[in-house]
C-alpha cells in the first residue's frame, strides 16, 4: 500500500539497478544516481545503523552525527581539491539584485546555462564524514587513540547507472586518532572486524587491497604506491552480479593530523585511519543477496538488524506479490 | 563522556545560540548556521521522527525518504527560482583537466574566488523536501486526496547567528495532492493538528498567519497577497526568549499540480498542502523548554517521544554537571 507509488514508477529505474531493487519498487529515482526510497529500506538502514552502533559500542567512542555540508575552509585546508578535483561539489548561491535575478530567471527559463549567474559560496557539499571531525581537534593532543563515530550523507560527482554508485549516500565511519602506533593497529583490526560485520549479514566477502581515485596521471602514481603500501582495503560483496564495496578501511599516515593541526603525545602530527560503512550500498547487498522481503531474511540476519526492537519490520513484507 | 570535545567547543558556538546548547554542548559548531551534533540530540530526532510518525499513520500515507540533493531539473521545473533565488544552492563541479586542475589548487591554495572553475552540475540542494514529491506522480490522476510522509536534509543560503536559522536541516514534510477540498480540508486541520502536536511536547504554541520570503519588490506584493489570503501559518514557539517558527503549513492551490502536470478526479490541476516540522527547531525548543537533561524532561513528553522503546536515553544525562 505504501509502496504504490514506488511500484507504478519501478519502469523508470534505471535497468543496471538489481533486479530486485527495480522490481520490488524499493526506490524511486528522481535522477541519475539520485534515489528516493520507502519505509522499507530505511527500517534497513534504521538496522544498520544500530548493528553499527554494537560494533563499536566497546571503543566509548565520541558520537558526532553531521549535517550534508561541509565549512568551505575546510574543504580548502583539506587538500581534497588536490587529490580528487573531479568528486567534490561546491555550493553556489544566487547573490545578485532584481535585475540580476530577472535575467537569472530568463536564463533558467529558456534551458540556457546559468553556471555564471551564480556564485561560490562558503559551502561544500561533504565529500566524506571524517573531513568534520578532524578540525573539531584542531590543536589538540590526543592521547590512547581517540575514537569517533561520525555520520552523514556524503556526495560525490560521479552520476552513474551502475549498481550502488549514487550521487548522494549515508556514510557511517569509525576514526581514530591517536599515535602511529594506535593508528595502525586500529587500521589492522578493521580489516578483519568490518569483513566480520558483513559476513555477519549473510554475505560473500572479499576484503581486497584497494586505491583512492586520485586525479590525473600524477594520480596514477599516488594510488599505485597507496596499494603498494596497503595504506586502503575494501569489503566487497556481490550486487547483482557486480562486485561492489560496501566499506573501506583506510589508514592516512599524519595527513590529517598535519593538515589540521593534531598531535600525539609525543608532540608529533597524529596519525589517523577509518572505517567507512556505505548504508545504501550495505542495504542493496542485503535485498540482492536476500531478496526484497525482509520478513524471509534469515534469523541471524534479522537478529543483528533489529534484535527486539519494535519497529522491525515482522509484518512488511516488501514483496508485492 | 561521549560529551567531552562537545564541551570543550562549547565555547565557539555562537553566542546567540540558546545557552542551554552552547552551555551544555549538544552542538558542535563547523560554520555559521551549521552544526555538527552528538548521540543525545540525535536521540530526540529519533524520537520526533517516531512521534511525527504517529500523527500521520491514520491517513495510511506513502512513506518516502530523499537525499539532501534535488535534480536540476525537477528546480528549474518548480519556479522556487522567481520567488527565492536568494535561497538556493545549485552543485558545482570542476569538469575540467590537468591544467585546469593546476590552476584550480593554485587559486585555492591562494584564497583566490575559485567561482568561475566550476560548472552547474544537474543537481541542486534540496530547498524542501515536497520538491521531490511532485515530480513523482506528474501525468498522474490522484482522487481522494493522496497523502506522502517526507523528509530529508534541506538547504537555504541564509548564513545567520539566529537561534534554529540553518543552512542545512531536517525538514518532515506531510504532503496532500487532491481536489481543492481535499487540499483546504488538509490545510485548516493542520493548523489545530500541528498547534496540538508542538503542545503536547510542552511547549508555549502560538498560531500565526505567515508569509514566504518572496524576493524582491515584486516579492513584497506576493507575501502580502499570500498572507492576505490565508495560504500560510506558522507554529510559533519561544527559543531563548525568541519566537521560532517550528512548524509551517502552506496551501499551494494548483502551482504544484499545474507545473507538474497531476491532476485531480475532475480533470483540473490537482490542488496541494503540506505541513513541514523543522527537527532541529522543534528539539532546540525542547531543550529551551525543559533543560539539557532529557531523564528530566516531563514525564508526558518523554512517552510522546520514546514510549516504550529502548534506546531512550533514560540514563543519558545531557546534563554535565
Amino acid at each position: 500500500m505504501t509502496n504504490e507509488i514506488l511500484k507504478g514508477l519501478g519502469g523508470t529505474i534505471p535497468a543496471t539497478l538489481p533486479n530486485a531493487l527495480r522490481d520490488h519498487g524499493l526506490l524511486v529515482n528522481t535522477a541519475m544516481g539520485l534515489y528516493g526510497w520507502g519505509a522499507e529500506l530505511e527500517a534497513v538502514y534504521d538496522g544498520l545503523t544500530s548493528a553499527l552502533s554494537a560494533e563499536i559500542w566497546d571503543r566509548e567512542p565520541v558520537v558526532l552525527r553531521f549535517p550534508p555540508i561541509l565549512p568551505r575552509s575546510v574543504f580548502e585546508k583539506s587538500e581534497y581539491v588536490a587529490s580528487f578535483p573531479q568528486l567534490f561539489g561546491a555550493v553556489h548561491a544566487f547573490q545578485g539584485d532584481e535585475y540580476a535575478h530577472e535575467s537569472l530567471e530568463q536564463a533558467v527559463t529558456k534551458g540556457e546555462d546559468w553556471s555564471d549567474r551564480t556564485r561560490l559560496t562558503d559551502f561544500v557539499l561533504a565529500p566524506a564524514v571524517c573531513y568534520s571531525v578532524y578540525p573539531l581537534y584542531s590543536g589538540n593532543v590526543v592521547d590512547g587513540g581517540k575514537v569517533v563515530d561520525a555520520s552523514g550523507f556524503c556526495f560525490r560527482h560521479e552520476p552513474s547507472t551502475e549498481p550502488g554508485r549514487m550521487v548522494s549516500f549515508r556514510l557511517r565511519e569509525f576514526v581514530t586518532i591517536g599515535s602511529p602506533a594506535d593508528a595502525s593497529t586500529w587500521f589492522g583490526a578493521w580489516h578483519r572486524r568490518s569483513a566480520a560485520f558483513v559476513r555477519r549479514l549473510g554475505l560473500d566477502v572479499r576484503v581486497e587491497a584497494a586505491s583512492d581515485p586520485f586525479f590525473g596521471t600524477t594520480g596514477q602514481i599516488m594510488a599505485e604506491n597507496q596499494r603498494e603500501e596497503g595504506m586502503k582495503a575494501e569489503v566487497v560483496v556481490p550486487i547483482g552480479g557486480h562486485p561492489v564495496a560496501v566499506a573501506s578501511i583506510n589508514y592516512h599516515r599524519d595527513h590529517f593530523g598535519r593538515i589540521f593541526d593534531i598531535r600525539s603525545t609525543d608532540g608529533e602530527p597524529a596519525h589517523s585511519a577509518c572505517v567507512g560503512f556505505g548504508l545504501e550500498r550495505l542495504a542493496f547487498a542485503l535485498v540482492a543477496a536476500h531478496g526484497p522481503s525482509t520478513a524471509r531474511w534469515p534469523h541471524a540476519v534479522r537478529e543483528l538488524l533489529w534484535s527486539g526492537r519494535p519497529g522491525a519490520p515482522e509484518s512488511a513484507d516488501l514483496d508485492p506479490s
